[in-house]
């Protein structure tokens, strides 16, 4: 809480010349469970940080602050303060100011130690800046950006398929346990692409509703993204959960990012190799996937 | 979700010399289980808002825009139309731009219908046109703006003095139910103090710790608030609550805004002749109620 009696804060702002903001509220979905089910809180905020800066990344926004909502059924401090040390180290990593944030206790809502987490993020962009995809066409090359695991997206199938239980079993192809996989942080992308923005035409984070959802959205009408799947591997997470789920292909690329956790799309050449896929004219926005 | 595929939106930010953003992130607490008891939904959004907007204006910022997070276990679209409704019109009369929000469902961590509501704002104001307090002095007057009820404090203690079935029970003293009394929505104080602000040297929002922890946080060093109870009428409300309740005065202080439910801190005479209360050279930041 501030001076002010509010949660939450002032920021001077400057240094833009047409300045939009762009702000997105998201949480972590239920990756919460897992991270509960294990009891290791400190990298949670990690996963919440880097997923609302990848968001407003997607239009090309800087992150200028961050505030979180933590409530809980019975205030754990220990919890609380792992929650609070992954959030301050993913802002720290980002340069983006964590300004405030609330922690509730609401017995009545919230059952046992179990807690749900939502980030705000603040970030600005200069209006001749925006990325909007407009300027996407036929030909161009989208680049993926490798994920480090699920990041916060399919944990509901997940939890289906393992059930709790399975979490501290150590998978050979994992090279660990499937909870510590599972567990891996959502990447931020943010450095990776803010020195060659200028030569983005548009983004795509791939969360709910994986590669097939998110990378149609910004392309402009009559145009269709077509994966080459053999142009990346899909690491082993998503192998095993096809196999044990038996999950059907189509639904693993509707469900999980298979690997690519961003997607930008540039025109080529632009001296970059890893280009997966080329847009093209098609019947209207739609993303499907070829060998 | 926005057209850029996250929960939040973009605004285009101008009109002001040297801004400084305010943020700031609640809850609106127990007062939900109320509006679910009563499964009465339209007005919590309003709440949350009116909140929201008297928390940045306390240091003399004006809305521009806010986020909402809606999470439960089961998604309801009337309930959750039924808060969306609650929100709008709230942003609506502030003049605050509802630019985005995530709805979540998530049925291990939430029961039945049982949700959590969550507000984010982002409001602006002028550096030099800051209020912090710090022109407080000795001899002030501070002016109490009359409350609509509890606003969004003390609910818990409420539920545990009546529990659920008294809601729906009418009292004489209140001319309608405990229930309709309890959700009477939280008001906003924008409006009535913007035109005022540069008489105004500090603010409280009157939230959790009531008068008594609220008023002195502003207080600079060494200044003490005097509340004079009877230049201000308790609305019955509270009157009800202490006596069902067997509740302390000092308690009731402590928990309820006492029928003020935002206080500002002017340079007496001003021409208004509210006033309740003058600060007064003491040991310390401190409160106390005197008849």
């Amino acid at each position: 809480m501030s001076g002010f009696g509010f949660f939450g804060g002032l920021f001077e702002f400057k240094g833009y010349q047409q300045p939009v903001l762009v702000s997105s509220v998201d949480g972590v979905g239920t990756k919460l469970k897992i991270a509960g089910a294990l009891n290791k809180h400190d990298t949670i905020g990690i996963d919440l940080v880097n997923h609302c800066v990848n968001d407003i990344l997607t239009c090309g926004a800087a992150p200028l602050f961050f505030l979180d909502y933590i409530a809980m059924g019975k205030l754990v401090p220990e919890q609380v303060a792992a929650i609070a040390q992954g959030l301050a180290r993913a802002c720290r990593e980002v340069g983006c100011t964590l300004i405030g944030g609330e922690t509730a206790e609401m017995p009545g809502l919230y059952g046992g130690e179990d807690y749900d987490l939502v980030g705000f993020i603040i970030g600005a962009v200069e209006k001749k800046g925006i990325i909007k995809g407009d300027a996407i066409a036929s030909g161009d090359a989208i680049i993926g950006l490798p994920s480090s695991g699920l990041h916060t997206n399919g944990y509901t199938l997940v939890r289906r398929i393992f059930g709790v239980a399975q979490l501290k079993k150590r998978y050979p192809e994992l090279g660990r346990t499937l909870g510590e996989e599972l567990l891996e942080p959502h990447r931020s992308y943010y450095h990776q692409l803010k020195p060659v923005l200028p030569l983005v035409k548009g983004m795509a984070h791939i969360t709910g509703g994986g590669l097939m959802d998110n990378v149609p959205r910004i392309l402009p009408q009559g145009l269709t993204a077509q994966f080459r799947s053999q142009s990346w591997t899909v690491p082993p997470i998503f192998q095993l959960i096809q196999q044990r789920g038996n999950v059907d292909q189509q639904e693993m690329y509707h469900v999980f990012n298979m690997g690519n956790g961003f997607m930008a799309h540039v025109r080529e050449p632009v001296g970059i190799k890893t280009a997966l896929v080329r847009t093209s004219r098609g019947r209207s926005k739609f993303a499907g996937i070829q060998p």
